[in-house]
């Protein structure tokens, strides 16, 4: 799912991204909550008609960006309390209006509010927000399902919620969060708490645990992943969802994805490159431009350049999971899967750290 | 002609730029020279190729933004010396390297380098840029139509080189310099410095004064103009093409043209518009989104408003010159001239002046 955190994917039309093959968005729960406002959304006709996207999406519960992206927050038994990035404004997230923000931006996924605790995290922590959010999953199934307030539109009952399973990289504690969470009758299951900071060997050894555990029947969504390597591992390990900013965040950097791995388009060797970025691409950036205009268009920083730039990256990913998904029908995925990491070769961790520090650094905060 | 400054409409992709109906866009010598550099767009193909442009392209010759772009500009009789605003290297344009220049970008129509003085300049300093302009037009013709250097590709010799009339706003000198301009027979002529601080009505009886003594029969460009209502005098002047940043320039600071005057979509009264900015508006941004996502967009400072305002502001502009062209067809240009004024109330001398000096501000020159 490409991420449309404001209700935009970054500099693209919907039609854009659904030339890259886009099937479903996500939207940011705390941003749209923040601006324009539920109720705006919600009377202007749900999200889908606000941002003119035709197709599914899927909303976060606005927990993970109210912790990561307010400022002053706390996380009491009962709620996130947090203040705007914005206006400084003082807001509470419950269990229960994170459903209602949701039911009103009118997502056809949307998620429970959990907590996510950082990499790093001492064990009795990891074991709080662990109890915490089981007790939000079962507030929040209530509040959806059970007894729904019918604060908004009315179609808001066919939106599935999806439960998240925690427990940091615990074994024995996902095993837990895994067996409670799957307990509830959710349509869907999602992986939190990963990609925060851990190696890949345990974001990939604490993935397969817990879809080991989840139904086979239920969609599993690996929430915050990820790189072009981390959706292949993903699949292997069971998953069938990701969401992430990656492609569009990079791409406005001018990484761009090939099937080698990343390479940037400000480097020299481009500026004279009289052929598209990946001969054998067909992304709109790739069938209409010469590497070298690319190379001219960040050089001279024009938007033109971050939107060619998005739209191959998402291009890429999603032509990755479409050649995933073809492999599993034609039973050749670990077929796939080898031939994959023998060509592509990941960015290092040290770029990566590099990478994320900046980011960190330049939006001050997750 | 919409402005691509560096070989692309801001924000916008070729398909945008042709369906917002431009016939024809304007790319800036100074800029393409610098960066990528003629050699390299040459290389590469020439600059339709280069920005995937299919339709005809002006280029400017580079003197203007030479001088007000560059620093330590310096204008002698037989050059205009600058440095690049981008590293600080020193460059020459010669009339004979402006030719060279537009012949290796390879745009259909190019322009003779001319020394364009600002509005309040002295008499005496008036006449001798004008003088040079004179000798400058006749080293330019010859340097393309009589003894060309064959630099670059063979197809320069159907580029049409048109002459620029100077002469500040001294009716004695205007006359002078467009008797001498038509005297040399180019297949276009263009009006050059106005729009650069003299007031509208100096700027009117200047064009007409001109137009009045050019031929009759081949083209008359009125450079850097302008707003809508400009366009709309410009006609009635006699002015048949125009260039301009204004409606992509405006766009991205909020500034929205409409039939009854330029709005600024972050004016809180958009936020809830569940409507198109303009009803009757048939381009891409009121066709698909409403008032409040535009606005919505501009707050979160996303980069689609940007681009979703710019088509719009060039829509209004060509649409606006369909209107002309067709009222003169149907010989009622003058009752549209009458009623774009009684609707369009265009923005007040106090608001331009603020834009442009915040504008200038901004990129520390002209």
């Amino acid at each position: 799912m490409p991420v449309a955190t404001q209700a935009t994917i970054k500099t693209l039309t919907p039609e854009e991204v659904i030339a890259v093959g886009a099937q479903i968005v996500l939207g940011n729960a705390y941003h749209l909550f923040l601006r324009p406002g539920v109720e705006t959304v919600d009377r202007l006709g749900g999200l889908h008609k606000f941002m003119g996207w035709p197709r599914p999406i899927l909303t976060d519960s606005g927990g993970f960006q109210a912790f990561s992206m307010g400022s002053f927050r706390q996380v009491d038994e009962d709620h996130i309390r947090f203040r705007s990035h914005i206006d400084g404004t003082e807001y509470r997230f419950t269990p229960e209006l994170a459903i209602a923000n949701q039911q009103g931006l009118g997502a056809d996924i949307i998620m429970c509010l959990d907590q996510c605790i950082a990499y790093g995290a001492e064990r009795d922590e990891v074991v709080r927000a662990m109890d915490r959010t089981h007790r939000w999953a079962k507030l929040c199934y209530d509040a959806h399902y059970v007894s729904p307030a019918p604060t908004y539109s009315d179609n808001t009952r066919r939106q599935a919620l999806f439960g998240i399973v925690q427990g940091g990289t615990f074994a024995d504690l996902r095993r837990e969060s895994t067996e409670f969470i799957a307990s509830i009758p959710f349509p869907g299951y999602a992986i939190g708490g990963l990609a925060v900071g851990e190696s890949k060997s345990q974001m990939y050894e604490t993935t397969v645990q817990v879809t080991e555990l989840l139904p086979a029947d239920k969609p599993r969504y690996l929430m915050g992943v990820g790189s072009p390597e981390d959706l292949v591992e993903g699949v292997a390990q069971g998953v069938d969802m990701f969401d992430c900013v990656l492609p569009t965040r990079v791409a406005r950097n001018g990484a761009l994805f090939t099937r080698t791995g990343r390479v940037n388009i400000s480097n020299r060797r481009f500026a004279e490159q009289d052929s598209p970025l990946e001969e054998d691409c067909d992304c709109y950036a790739c069938r209409n431009f010469t590497a070298a205009y690319l190379w001219h268009l960040f050089k001279a920083k024009e938007v033109l350049g971050l939107r060619l730039a998005s739209v191959h990256n998402l291009r890429f990913i999603l032509r990755l999971m479409d050649g995933i998904r073809q492999s599993i029908l034609e039973g050749r995925f670990e077929g796939f899967r080898r031939d994959f990491h023998h060509v592509y070769r990941p960015t290092d961790e040290a770029t990566r750290q590099r990478q994320k520090e900046k980011w960190l650094a330049a939006r001050g905060g997750v």
